[in-house]
């Protein structure tokens, strides 16, 4: 039974048949009906107008966005173990042409308008020193940790206030909105967000996600570099139409809401060993490399994360008999 | 009716029927089964060991296999209507991080060992002009012509004399493979080319292409590349499954020779207007202005390239009727 | 005797003993008492409010220009014997990361409206191709031409109309002012020059070129991008020392007219082989292979540029003596 | 009386007769006989073959060798206080096209094989993570302590056990070399130093430092990358003359004894208050924010160097009279 990560798990059955009914002749690229259609759904979805663009990988949602939000000799604060520092090969400097990451410690891989500000305040205002321009959260965080509207509105407002872009890796969006209650717009344009990755892969969607601009007059340049780093795909329509049916009577949401109650499903069966609180679909336990081995054993798949601490992740698809063999095989630790 | 280009055409049935065969939980990125057939499947078919690397895009594919052949100081000679300098954006400068693009001329773009001499004979060999590092070439060729195996190993012996690396952009070589009866290791392998881009997506495939490298030493390199450039999707086993479809039964062929059956029976239909003849599945035609609208007014789809020449593209998919009605169309110009 | 090039002249007198002025203890960088004068300096001589930043090389202020006239996914309009095409080693391919120079030809390196326009009607208005987003030309013209005041209007006129930015490399701009007898203010800003390279070594100064900007706005990103290019001088009061120098009492224009005045010597000996009007210091020749032998037998030194061509260039420390011997060698030849 | 940084220090008297020396023609760019003769001095200098660029700035020698030692998708591992970390600017970024510094922390801005190793077992050995390419350290530090012999062949071991690349910021070498007694060779090829840049700007040039290569393959690289980036001078005379003036009789090392002697002499009147013993010719105290307005107030200037200290740096025209101010000043705080 893997556990490893929800992007291992299969693509929800309307997403296939969407591509399925996609399977006709249209305008090639971006200008078949699904692809324009994309705008306005997803100005629908957050009651504000938005451009959307579809992409195949969260790293190219992340990197097309920060550099339209970063010139190659400014810099991005964002938190030491997100993603876009750990696990993307660099893919920032490369879209960027050489921007830098400036990494913040936190609980949870959350920054704060405190972090922010010192980070800030050591950089001097000169030509020597890399001057920020941006900052990068990711939400649900990498520790499945969830921002709250007030903590972001926060974070928007610091960010306002020192002159910084405000990006959004949306990777587990769906987990973020599900675990929290919040409302969407207060989780991103709302709290000043300018431009965002909204995964789906990891959600039950096949092999698309799409980047979404709230600031808008980035659309031009957007499209440009989606095309210049070989991420505008001929048949652009399957993959608008795996998002539409995503979007479609709020599967994203469902898949989302199953995803984290199969996480509080885990968590309750060890609840002394959580590292962090469960808010989304991620669980990380503190266990010794006997037990480690010991769950191993009974054919359970996870990440070690660090010395003693081992990650599940659970998806859309979680199936009731595995989660049932994986929380007994827990409580039977303790 | 559309003959824009193949690659709006829709994907084949047994491309669909693989991604729903692969939709099930699998080791992520391209650790999955299918994944790990692909360097067996593409080393048998070409008869000697490749690796293969799929990726969502021709220009992924073209401009990681050009950064890896060339470092950015340098240059890539290729013909002044080829993709990677017409149609992608800019997306060698981007992918090499600056490499230049020398532009040849040649008729129906292609470059032959002669005009490669010309360019690195202007070339001064010194710190202030550009260094080639290697051409590239597309077969079957922007206008739709082939490269016979003899002109190719003509080519590569021509780098190999002057120390370039040698790319091919093989969007199309399927249908230059169908169209020129060569055999595929003469087309690329045996005559020197060290890396290229496998084109499925417009021979039927829905978003999958493929980076073969003969030059397996770069794979490393390559995987961290793809990476970094955002093209390695989590999901990767939907990629491969299409690819391993198109291979299996010599579908992929099957599709080219019906494109390239296609574009004959319209180019007989037009014969003394046709601008290159037609080996492989594009067909380019003199027609007047008046002659373009009287096309377009029976509902034919087409590019104007350049004045007083249209194209049209024929696909794998392409329909009886339809074609019969462009010959038609066609023939009642003359 | 040596015409290769006037930038293997000495420096003048005047720009050592400015060095020799400045070799006391001051603040580092560009905020020493020296380099806090430049833009006052260069205001005044423009007539109009300038920013001046010193670097070390042409190169350097053309790159660091262009880096902030045209974004990495965009080109730059450029005759095909431009410097900075032939002659930079791919230096705008580095500092813009990766946008790509647009080729125009043109009789003796000179672009027109006319080629501009013709250059950007080829390109489609799309993602899949580069868009244009300067223009830059060289006065002198590396064929020792001068564009006058009313093309540079036109030119500038063009560029506007077309939403493209205007860069001057002006390397020889003190030959072309010296030349025309135009003024500096039509030559540059009041034909819509938005940043330029100016000058100096080729004309008498030591190792001091400046960047100069029009387009004000774009101060505070030039000076980040010169620094991070390694080319922010801990000791820069010795560059600014010399550009003040050669400003001082017109030192830059005598220096030109000087370098002029011995072109024209040199061109009205050999009338008939001149490839071009000398209208600054360059002069092209057409000379048989057998006379290029004969002339250097004479212990002149000289460029081949081309089959049948050969060039000097005459530098502002011209020696009577010297260019006597020259005359009388090229007079002797006919 | 400044203290803030030995790059403010004037020029050598011998460097501006060397300058003036080497005024007259000759071939431009590097081809004159100065330049010719860096290799050979260079090599006689070190006892061993290496190949020696002159460029104008310390971040342009550091990043130019970076650049060739570490491609644009690894990492380079150095200290968190490490000038190329904090004071380029992020040249690193824009002359690899992207590398990442991975920092590492270290008393006195020095990393040990410990703090390599650790970095380094942090890194999951796959495509998402940035694999280290290279070290670099800066000797003497940026705290003006120095890496002995012993300490660098430790570090040039664990290296090459990592596989990593070995680059030294050698600003202060030459503070580095009179300051342990050491050997030239054991500070740098012995241990396995790659490439290095040997300041001279610091230490009494005017506007000329040397990439030094002792990876000797890496030269045509070099040469390129340096024209590339604007840095190839067409007067490369002046600079060579320069460095040529610093090693004849060993002036670079009197300079050097001088600077260190005047550090020891400002070290001796404030003992009790010195963050880090003095080694070379930088002094960090631990004052009050009144001590330090005190010491303003006396016509002293320096850097606060965070909350609670302050650098001095000595350079080698320390004026007795100046130092004996500043030792009195200090010792009256006691």
């Amino acid at each position: 039974m893997r556990f490893f990560s929800d992007n291992a798990a299969p693509a929800h059955p309307k997403v296939l048949e969407a591509i399925a009914a996609a399977n006709r002749i249209d305008t090639a690229y971006d200008g078949d009906e699904w692809s324009q259609r994309l705008d306005g759904a997803f100005s629908d979805l957050f009651g504000t107008e938005v451009r959307a663009f579809w992409v195949t990988t969260g790293t190219a949602a992340n990197c097309l966005a920060l550099a339209a939000l970063c010139p190659p000799y400014r810099a991005i604060l964002c938190h030491k173990d997100s993603h876009i520092e750990v696990d993307e090969a660099g893919a920032p400097g490369f879209f960027t042409a050489g921007a830098k990451l400036i990494l913040l410690d936190g609980e949870g891989a959350k920054i704060t308008p405190k972090t922010v500000a010192q980070a800030c305040d050591l950089i001097r205002n000169d030509v020597h020193q890399v001057q920020p321009a941006a900052i990068s959260i990711t939400n649900a965080t990498e520790y499945g940790l969830i921002y709250r509207a007030a903590e972001l509105a926060a974070l928007g407002e610091r960010a306002k206030q020192r002159g910084l872009a405000f990006h959004l890796d949306g990777a587990r969006i769906a987990n973020a909105l599900a675990g929290s209650g919040e409302n969407l717009g207060d989780l991103t344009w709302r709290a000043g967000v300018d431009a965002m990755s909204f995964g789906f892969v990891k959600n039950g969607g096949l092999n698309a996600e799409c980047l979404v601009l709230f600031k808008t007059e980035l659309a031009d340049e957007i499209a440009v570099r989606r095309k210049r780093a070989g991420h505008l795909l001929s048949k652009g329509r399957y993959l608008a139409a795996q998002i539409l049916a995503m979007l479609e009577d709020d599967l994203w949401l469902d898949n989302a809401r199953a995803a984290n109650a199969a996480a509080q499903k885990v968590a309750s069966a060890a609840p002394n060993r959580l590292v962090y609180p469960v808010e989304a679909n991620e669980i990380f336990l503190r266990v010794s490399n006997e037990e480690a081995e010991r769950l191993r054993g009974q054919g359970l798949d996870f990440y070690e994360w660090g010395p003693g601490q081992i990650r599940f992740v659970t998806s859309w698809d979680a199936q009731s008999e595995a989660l049932d063999r994986l929380a007994s095989a827990l409580a039977a630790l303790e």
